[in-house]
This record gives C-alpha cells, sequence and structure tokens, in this order.
C-alpha cells in the first residue's frame, strides 16, 4: 500500500538534488530579481522530456531535444526574460554556450545539460550577463523554491509541490515546479515544468511514464490555444532513494505532480476569474471528444460569456457544431455542475438564476453529454476577460 | 466593355425588386424600431443560397435549405431579435409558419419563400408578433434601406450596395443588404446577406457564381473565429432587366458587392480598432495558405497585440508554427504593410517606430512568405479588444 504526503523542497525536495538562483537583469538590464537557475542531480540520472510541437522551436528546445537524446542528464539551466526564440544560428550558440557554462561549474558534461528559457522572443540573449550569472551560482538542497521563483513571469505566484510516497519498500520523493502561460510582454506565453524524482526507474519507464502523465495533465490545459515556442517539460530519476517502484505507483504519484501544477497554471492564468473544466462524454471517438472539448474551452464567444458569470449554452452547442464532431443537437445534453441548462438541444427548466450561481463561481464544470458513441474527454481551461486583453496589448 | 456604376437602393435597386420593413417588438416585447422584413421579386426569380456549414443549424437554416432546393424562391422573410436556433420541433413549425405568411402576404407559394432569423438563440419566437408584423407589411422600391436596417442587431450601421453595370447589349443591375458579425446579446454573431439581380441567369450559372463568389468574400473574413447557425448568404435573380450577362461579367459585378459587404461586417466588428488583411504567401498547398491566414486571424494573442498598436511578428510565427503547415522558421519573411518586421525568421532591420505607425493605423496589411511553396491565401481580420471582451460577456 502506497501512500503520498505533501511535503516542502519542490524540485529539491527528493534526494540528491540540489538548486540556486541568481538574478542578471536578462530582461532589462538592471539586476532587480532571480532570472536564472540550476536544478542539478549530484549522482547520474536517467532523464525524459517532451517539448513543444511547435514548428517555430526556440534555440534551449532544440539543444534540449538534442542532449536528451541518450536519456541521460544531470542538470537544468533555466532563464526568465528571454525566450532565445526566433534568434537564429546566433540563439542556438547561445544555448550551447548556457549548457556548456552550466556543465563547467558543475564539472559534468555539456550533453547532460538542458536548457530552459522563457520571455520576450526575437531579442539576443545577454550572454555576458547570463554567463557571469552562471558562473556565480550556489546550489543547495534549499535551492527549490528560489528556482521556482526565477523562472516567473507574468506568473503571480511559484509554482511547486512534492510529494514522499510511502511504498512497501520505502519511500521516495519526487517534486517539480512550473512556470505558468502567462503572457511576456510583449511576447508569448510559455509552459515550463521540471521535476525529479529519487526513484530508481529506466529510461524507457521514465519516458513512459512522463509522456502518459504530460497528455493527462498539461495537455489539457488550454488559456488561449496559442501554443509556446518554449514548452518544456522535464524530468530526471536518479534513484538515491534506492526504491524502484512499480510503474503504477510511480504514474499515480508523478501524477499528482503534473496535475497539481497544470492546475496552478491555468488558476494563474493572466486576467482569469473562472477556472473551468469542460467534458465532452459519449462522444464518437477520442478524438472527437478532445476536438469538441478543446473547441469549447477555445472559444472566445464562450470564454467571454463565462466572464460575464453567464451560464450560456448557445455558444457551448454552436461551438460543438463547428468543430467537426459528429453530434446531433437533438440528443446533446449541456450541464453547468450538476444542473443542465439544454436538453436535447433545447433550453432546460432548471431556474436561470440556479445556473447563473453557477457561472459566477470562480470554478466550475461544464459537462456535454454527445450521446452518440462512448468516448469523452476533460480539459482545464479559462474565461477570457477585459484584463487579458489588457495584459496582451503588447508594446 | 463592361462598366458598373454604385447606385442607390440596396436590394431594390434591380428591377422588380421591393421591399418593406416593420417594427414587431421580437425581443422585448416594445416595438421600439423595425425589426422584420420581406424583400420581394414580383417576377419569377431564380435562386441561390450558401448556408452555415455547424452542424447545429437553426430552423429558418432548415426550411431555406429545404424551399431553395429547386432553385426557384420570389421572396425573403427576415427578422432580428431571434435568431429561432435550438429552438427544436417548435422552432420549425415556426419558421415554416414565417413563409407561409409571407406567402399568403405576396400570393405565391410558401415554398417560394426563404427565411433568415438572427437573434438571440434558445428563446421561443413571439409568432403572434411576428405573424401580425409580417401581415402588416407594406413592400415598395424604397423598401431597400428600411430592409437592411431592420435585421441590424450589434451592427452600428446599415449594410447595403447597389450597381448598375453597363454592357454591349444594355445594362443590369445588382444590389445588397448584410447584416454584421457582431454580437447579439446574450447569445451570437450572425452573417445575413440577401442580393438581388435583374440579370438574367441560369440556376447552375447563378448557383456557381455564388458559391465561388461567397469563397473569396464571406468565407475570408474572420472576427472571433465561431461560426453561427444562421449564416445564411441569399442570391435571387429575376431577369427583368433582359440582360443575359458573361459568367465573367456577372461574377466581376457580384464580386464587387460581396466584397465590399464583407468589408463593411469586419470594419463594423464589435469592438474592432484595426481592420487587418492577412496574407500568406509562397505555402506548400492552398489548404496550408488558407490554415495559416487563419490561424494567424484567429490567434486571441495575435489580435490582442494589434489591439495594442503592436507591430507583433513573434505571436504570428508561433501562429504559424503550431496550426500544422508545412513551414521552415528561418525561411519565413514577415512584413507589416510593406516593411519587413522579420526576415528568414528573424527580427529585421526596420526601425521600431515606422512599424508601430502602421500598427497603429486602422486598417493594415500583414504579409507571410513562407517561400515552401506556390499557393497563397488572403483573410480580413480584425484585433481582439477590451470593448469586444465587455459586448460579449453575456447576460
Amino acid at each position: 500500500m502506497n501512500k503520498e504526503r505533501k511535503i516542502k523542497g519542490g524540485v529539491c525536495a527528493a534526494e540528491g538534488f540540489v538548486a540556486g538562483a541568481t538574478g542578471c537583469g536578462i530582461k532589462t538590464g538592471r539586476v532587480t530579481r532571480d532570472d536564472l537557475s540550476v536544478v542539478y542531480s549530484e549522482v547520474p540520472a536517467v532523464a525524459a522530456a517532451t517539448f513543444t510541437t511547435n514548428k517555430v522551436k526556440a534555440a534551449p528546445v532544440r539543444i534540449s531535444a538534442e542532449h536528451i537524446r541518450p536519456g541521460r542528464a544531470r542538470a537544468v539551466v533555466l532563464n526568465s526574460g528571454n525566450a532565445n526564440a526566433c534568434t537564429g544560428p546566433n540563439g542556438l550558440a547561445d544555448a550551447r554556450a548556457m549548457a556548456s557554462a552550466t556543465a563547467k561549474l558543475l564539472r559534468v558534461k555539456s550533453s547532460q545539460v538542458l536548457v530552459c528559457s522563457t520571455g520576450r522572443i526575437g531579442v539576443p540573449m545577454p550572454m555576458d550577463a547570463i554567463l557571469k550569472g552562471i558562473s556565480s551560482l550556489k546550489l543547495s538542497r534549499a535551492g527549490g523554491t528560489p528556482a521556482a521563483k526565477s523562472i516567473m513571469t507574468s506568473d503571480t505566484f511559484a509554482k511547486e509541490i512534492a510529494l514522499e510516497v510511502t511504498t512497501h519498500d520505502g519511500h521516495f520523493r519526487i517534486g517539480g515546479m512550473a512556470k505558468g502561460a502567462g503572457m511576456i510582454d510583449p511576447n508569448m506565453a510559455t509552459m515550463l515544468c521540471v521535476a525529479t524524482t529519487d526513484a530508481i526507474l529506466s529510461g524507457p519507464a521514465l519516458r513512459t511514464a512522463l509522456r502518459e502523465s504530460v497528455e493527462d495533465s498539461f495537455n489539457r490545459i488550454t488559456i488561449d490555444g496559442d501554443m509556446s515556442t518554449n514548452d518544456t517539460v522535464i524530468l530526471l530519476a536518479n534513484g538515491a532513494s534506492r526504491i524502484s517502484p512499480s510503474p503504477k505507483i510511480f504514474r499515480h504519484a508523478l501524477d499528482i505532480v503534473t496535475r497539481a501544477l497544470a492546475r496552478l497554471i491555468v488558476e494563474d492564468g493572466e486576467g482569469v476569474s473562472r477556472f473551468v473544466e469542460v467534458e465532452v462524454r459519449r462522444a464518437a471517438s477520442k478524438a472527437d471528444a478532445r476536438r469538441a472539448a478543446e473547441a469549447i474551452a477555445n472559444s472566445t464567444l464562450v470564454k467571454c460569456a463565462w466572464a460575464g458569470g453567464d451560464p450560456n449554452w448557445g455558444r457551448i452547442l454552436d461551438a460543438v457544431g463547428y468543430c467537426g464532431v459528429k453530434m446531433d443537437e437533438a440528443k446533446t445534453d449541456i450541464f453547468y455542475d450538476d444542473l443542465p441548462v439544454a436538453l436535447g438541444g433545447v433550453v432546460s427548466k432548471t431556474p436561470v438564476k440556479k445556473l447563473r450561481q453557477i457561472a459566477a463561481k470562480k470554478a466550475f464544470r461544464v459537462t456535454v453529454d454527445l450521446k452518440v458513441g462512448k468516448a469523452s474527454h476533460m480539459v482545464w481551461t479559462t474565461d477570457l476577460t477585459e484584463e487579458y486583453v489588457r495584459l496582451n496589448l503588447g508594446e
């Protein structure tokens, strides 16, 4: 019987991981906060990662994808303030230089260092400041929270979590930090996550666990439907606990970490006033269920209605109608939490006042029952507020 | 040699067409403005129409699609204030009753009457008021503008245009009215267009011309990416001019009408402060060019940047990257009007001040040159403003 207990420490909660952060003034040239950090496993670790599927990939994504190919890594160097995206060959050289400088500091191979950047795009990295910053880093077990803070951009709070999982054989730990899909003046949203564990896992087991867990967490969140050039999720496992959990036990713990961080990202989305869980049920296929849920979650009109506390169902039905899935308006039921707002495609008898109370809450659930098949899919999303627009007006 | 001249009269500019409008208090029960109209050809006419491809179709769309099947129609009855959408079997009966009442007034067959509705969805039609309204309608050649006004919802001005086209054989006329993709409190956007011509056209020629012209006009505009349940474009041709223009001459005139109305719809979009023409060039296929242009035009982040007068290119490149088309960041050029903002995927040397001046204009052009093929596509779109969100907060 395994048991999870929340503990402190974030990415340094697991044995053998240390981290540190410092300020380099990456965005403005003035040092006002930490914007650079390193997470490091003191012993060799297997590693897995998932990256943005955007065809426009930032330089650090390209370098990290190259470095992680053999399935091992010792460290991750991260910065906020500059995404090192759309920076051409110079950007690639800069990302490599960040890995090399980190490798030198830690006395590991450059190919064992992964790189994550977030911030402005199309702007050269201030490499002098960054390299100086890397060389000055002090890593320790207390570095988890400083590292989590250093990657914040428009996030309003640092996002981290750690668990101790007790199994028959003893306990292992898993922790993680993330930064959210907030827009970075003047450019784009990025989701970064670094997770660490002291469990013993094979490379293939780690990759499978991460891929599936990301599918059920970060790949289910959508704020504005725009996918960044820098999105990266990294998981390092160094075996320092000497516990080798079953795939099921490990996956369960990893899911708690990824889902908690994914939820925090949505809740801290820019200008967000509602957290909405959208579930599409009884679709003709998994692909249809996903497409319909995402169409609802990304509909500008649906999101505006939620911002207004409007338990709108016409815009929801409209989105399901245009997204191309198999559906029959006359069969479709729509619920806010457990109350039907439309049954068989026409308005229900639920008092509007009760529905309005739900749509005015900070968090609620919208369920669409298509009744044409057996597949379902759930996504987490937000409303679209005037504040969101204001934050994203750019320069 | 044909020559087009703009004339007055809208849908009544062409010979043999009359129209009329009246107020029924459809939305609120109180008569404050005209909200019902009929456009009528005094002689038999061939007819073509295109309807929303949304699987959720409003009752009037279903009835009109049924009535137009033989390719002939004499009249269109239109109302604002209620979309008669998501209204189940009662809605279908109501749409049929509107056609029947109009047919009775005009002494034509019910199957020769098409129906268009726009406004709130999921709400029963106030049929007593509507039927009384229809029976009281007075039609005349002066009815074009009143009809155009009666279909407005959140439109800030009536949209109509008419042309007289001089050919070798004499002149024919073509006119049209439209209502825009503004949101209707508390529900959804609808685009309606009725065009009329006194040219002689066969049914197949009319259908081809309309289909192609809609493809190059209304199907190239996007404000929020949400497609309504009620979108309808109708074209009636009654031959009263006794002129039979070549397909090319007719198509040219029809394109002027549909493009002008499409542009007016975009310019009058809710909360719009920018009109943006987005062109994607040298894509691998027509489908890719369209997909990339629409991804840019529908990107929440790109639209927010435009609202702020930000000549953003990172968000544009990002949208092209995630939409799934063949592209190579290192080949991609992006222009605001004629000035490059990014060349080969990295920032250009164009002074930012000059680019900002363009992005702050009321209308500008964004061109993305992918350099991977030969296909291009152009769409018209808008920015996304706080005002848009405010207007769409719902109840």
